[in-house]
């Protein structure tokens, strides 16, 4: 097939050519993950992610919607694992008393609600969380914690694109688990993406 | 690989074993495709929906979020197209006059509005909705009503299940183009789900 570092250049590519700094640290990827997905893209970030989770044997992928399940899908397919989706509101069709842990919504300011219903995280499941981002890793913690409630293990945490100043590894440390981002960027200068390394 | 109809066959049976029937029409499918994804069926949507579409040519998938997502990725990495979700609510990240339409929600009540930035759908565009449900058929009427903003042809409907007692497919007859749904429910009978043919 191809070696790793290929998809993940293609991924440091694909931002530089197509991301769009907006100022405030936000990074606008519209054109191939959070408005539209590039499908061949998200395979490549699936099969990666796969790569270095493999050895974790998760039983199930856990996201926040919207825009953590074209990623999460992506690896799902790769691992062969389920992937539950944190609901954002409650639809009628979600059971009563889901998991719930709030976050901040980065779409309409303010909190969010996460829920997962009961029936698809118990104590025998080993959790890997995927999101796009991790920045200050506030969304991924509150999903962290509902997979504590569950009972479930948690056996690492990967997010397609790192926001390195917003401290969100740190923020995880504690968890102690593997946590695993495709692309790093250190800083924002001007409007230039400065990635790690 | 597979004839199209062991896919099918496969879905029907997951909805058989797996959908649960919460009265006044509502199908609850959060095990394999609303709440939890099961990658593999996703794979197998994706690849029937290339099947029935691929003569279409479709430069662009439309889907909205949440539910949306998952098959129209699927059918996005068979058919090779980006796949753009219409946004529920408006990130700071979307441009400021987007293409909008109203749908009535499924998880609030009410209405709410769909937007697709211009961005992602030009005149040149030849665009395949994909959604989870066909059932009023209001949410794709949105989704159509966008793509005739933006100038783009419209080629295609996919639905993954079709409640063909809803009326959907006759409320898109106008639109002379090609629907397809790969399960079709006619009704329920108590709470049993009865297939159409």
């Amino acid at each position: 097939m191809t070696n790793n570092s290929t998809y993940m250049h293609w991924l440091r590519e694909r931002i530089l050519n197509e991301g769009i700094y907006l100022g405030n640290g936000i990074l606008k990827v519209d054109a191939f993950m959070n408005h539209q997905v590039d499908p061949l893209l998200m395979q490549g970030i699936g099969y990666e992610f796969a790569r270095r989770f493999r050895e974790q044997r998760a039983t199930k992928i856990l996201t926040a919607e919207t825009s953590g399940i074209a990623p999460a899908l992506a690896a799902g397919m790769m691992l062969q694992v389920p992937v539950v989706f944190a609901r954002k509101s409650k639809p009628l069709t979600l059971s009563h008393e889901p998991y719930q842990a709030t976050a901040p919504s980065h779409t309409k300011g303010g909190q969010v609600t996460l829920m997962v219903s009961h029936e698809f995280l118990s104590g025998e499941d080993r959790v890997l969380i995927v999101d796009d981002f991790l920045a200050s890793a506030l969304t991924i913690r509150a999903l962290a914690n509902i997979v504590q409630q569950s009972g479930a293990a948690l056996v690492g945490i990967g997010a397609v694109i790192e926001k390195a100043f917003e401290g969100g590894r740190g923020a995880l440390r504690d968890l102690n688990i593997q946590v695993e981002s495709l692309a790093v960027i250190e800083k924002f200068d001007g409007d230039k993406i400065i990635f790690a390394e």
